[in-house]
C-alpha cells in the first residue's frame, strides 16, 4: 500500500511543504548547502506532515499556518533521523547513504542540531508559541525515549511495557503531536485537539511496531535498507521481547545465544526467525499492531462526517498495511 | 584570574541558577539522572549565566524571569558541549571525563538533544516569548558556525575572516544573546538591549581567541584537559592561522608538514611553538583578544554610572586573563 491515497486531498499543500523544506534546507554555506541537498534527494515519506494536514483540514478549509507548522514537523523530525542513525550506525536509509556514512558523525550531529534548530527559529518567526508548546514537549519527549532506548541497549530481559515506553516517546510523540496541531490549528473550539493528540498516538505505535517487525521480514531492496540492524545494535524490539516470553526455557536460551553472538551466518539468522514464529513474536506484534491501528480509527469516529475522514482511516490503514 | 569577583553582586542568583539546573538535568530515567549528576559534578564556570545576570541586574533590581533564563542558557551552553566534545573526540573537560569518553557518543547525541529540548520547554513553560526568539536565533547561529568549523577543518588555507565568522557563531553568538536577554528583562525600555549585544559578542571573541591559544599554550593541570588538540583535529584557530601569514614560504612549509603529521613526538611541538612565536602568531592572537575585550568595555561605558558596571568590566577582564 502507498501513501498517495490518503495525500488526495492535501497534494497542493505537501508540495507547498516541499518548496519550505527546500527552502529551509538551503544555506549559502557550501556543506549545509550540501548535506541538505541530499536530505531532499533522500525524499522521506511525509507520514507527519500527511496526517498534520489532514487534521488541520478537518473542517474543510486548511489555516493559514498549517502548511508552515507541517514544515516544521518534517524538519523536526529529519533532525532526529540524522541522530538516530548516527546513533544506529545506520548506513542506508530509503535506499540512500545515510548522512553518517555519506559524511561522518560529526556532521551529523551539527547538521542534526543546525536543522532542528531551524525549526523552532521557523516557529519563533511565526510566532507560533501554541504549536511550539506541543512540539517542545514532544521533542523533549523523544530525545528521553532515545536516552532510555540506550538504557536498554543490550538488555534482554527488556520488558513489553518498556518498549511500549520507548516507541511511545520516541515515535508516536511526534505523529501525536502533529496531528494534535493539526486539530488545534483547524478546529480550534470543538474539542478535536485531545482527540486527535490520540489518534496519533495510536498512529505512532502502529507505525513503529510495522517498522520494528520490517527488521525481521522486511526485504532490503523494499525497504531501502537491511534488516537484522536492529538485533546487531542490541535493540530488541516487540518481535523478539513476545517470543522470549512465550519460549521454553531451552528454546529462550538458543535465541539468546544466536542474539548475544549478533553472527547470522550458516543458518543461524533463519534459526532464528523459526523459533521467533514459532513463539508467535512476529504474529503478535502484527495483532499489536493492528489493534493500534483500529483504536486510531475508533477515536476518530465523531468526525467521520468530515471529508477528511476517510482519508485519516486510510493513513491508518497505511501504517500497517505498508512494504517499507 | 577568577570569576569570582564578578560573581559578587549575583551570588545568590547563581545559587538559585545551580538549584534550578539540578532540578532540569534530574530525572527518574537512571541514565539521563547518572549523565545529569556527572555534568553538575563537573561544575562548569557559569560564565554566561553571571553576564546575563549582571547585564540584567543594571538597575539595581533583578527581574523575576532573569534566573530562569540564566538556567536556560546555561542549559544550551551544556547541550552544546556535549555535542562538541563529542565532534572533537575530546576526553577530558575541566578535569572531568567527557560523556563521550565515560558512555559513548551516542549517549551524547541523545543527552545532548535532552538537555537542548528540556531548555526550550523550560522557556514555553514560562512564556519566554522574547527570549526564546534570542535562543533560537543563537542556537540556530551556534550550530551553523559548527558546521562551518567542520567544513574548513583539515583546511590549511582557512583564513582569519573565516575563523572570526567560526567563532562569532560559535562562541559570541551565545554570550551576546545572553546579555542582551539580560538588558532585556532589565531595562525594557532604555535601549541597553542592543549594546548589551554588541557587548556579549565581544566578550565572545575575546572568550573564544583565549581559549584557542590555551590549546598552544596552556598548562594541563590548569586547563583540567591537554593541549594540542585542535590541530590534532584539523582545527586550525587564530594562533596557527597568523603564523602562518607572517612565515616566510621556506617556514610556513615547515609548518604544515608538522601540522600535518600532527606527529609532536621528538621536540616537534616544542618546534611548532618557536616557528609560531618568531611569526607572532600568539603574539598577534593575544593581542587581538585583548583588542576586543576593550572594544567590551568601551560599548558599555554609558552604563558607567550603574552598581554593576565594574563587574561587567572585572568579566570581560576575567575572559583575556584566566588561567583556564
Amino acid at each position: 500500500m502507498e501513501l498517495e491515497g490518503p495525500k488526495g486531498p492535501i497534494k497542493s499543500e505537501l508540495e507547498r511543504v516541499e518548496e519550505q523544506l527546500r527552502a529551509a534546507l538551503s544555506s549559502n554555506r557550501p556543506l549545509i548547502q550540501k548535506v541538505g541537498s541530499h536530505l531532499l534527494a533522500t525524499r522521506g515519506k511525509r507520514f507527519r506532515p500527511t496526517v498534520l494536514l489532514l487534521s488541520a483540514k478537518l473542517n474543510g478549509n486548511l489555516p493559514p499556518l498549517a502548511v508552515c507548522a507541517a514544515t516544521v514537523v518534517e524538519l523536526i523530525h529529519t533532525a532526529t533521523l540524522i541522530h538516530d542513525d548516527s546513533i544506529d550506525k545506520s548506513e542506508l536509509r530509503r535506499g540512500f547513504p545515510t548522512v553518517n556514512s555519506m559524511w561522518d558523525d560529526d556532521v551529523s550531529i551539527a547538521m542534526g542540531d543546525f536543522i532542528y534548530s531551524k525549526a523552532f527559529s521557523i516557529l519563533v518567526m511565526h510566532k507560533m508559541y501554541d504549536v511550539m508548546q506541543v512540539l517542545a514537549e514532544a521533542s523533549h519527549q523523544m530525545s528521553a525515549g532515545e536516552m532510555l532506548e540506550l538504557e536498554k541497549r543490550n538488555d534482554l530481559d527488556i520488558t513489553e511495557e518498556e518498549y511500549m515506553k520507548i516507541i511511545g516517546d520516541k515515535t508516536a510523540s511526534l505523529i501525536s503531536a502533529s496531528c494534535e496541531i493539526g486539530a488545534m490549528l483547524g478546529s480550534p473550539e470543538d474539542g478535536a485537539r485531545a482527540c486527535f493528540s490520540r489518534y496519533g498516538h495510536a498512529v505512532g505505535l502502529a507505525f513503529q511496531i510495522t517498522d520494528d517487525l520490517f527488521d525481521y521480514v522486511g526485504h532490503v531492496r523494499e525497504l531501502g535498507k537491511s534488516v537484522g540492524n536492529d538485533i546487531k545494535g542490541g535493540k530488541f524490539t516487540l518481535p523478539l521481547i513476545a517470543a522470549l516470553k512465550n519460549a521454553t526455557s531451552k528454546d529462550r536460551a538458543r535465541i539468546q545465544s544466536i542474539v548475544a553472538s549478533s553472527a547470522f551466518a550458516d543458518g543461524r539468522w533463519e534459526e532464528l526467525l523459526a523459533l521467533m514464529n514459532e513463539y508467535d513474536g512476529i504474529g503478535y506484534s502484527r495483532k499489536k499492531a493492528f489493534a493500534f491501528a483500529a483504536e486510531a480509527k475508533q477515536t476518530i469516529r465523531p468526525f467521520e462526517d468530515s471529508p477528511c475522514y476517510k482519508y485519516l482511516c486510510s493513513a491508518v490503514d497505511y501504517t500497517v498495511e505498508r512494504r517499507q
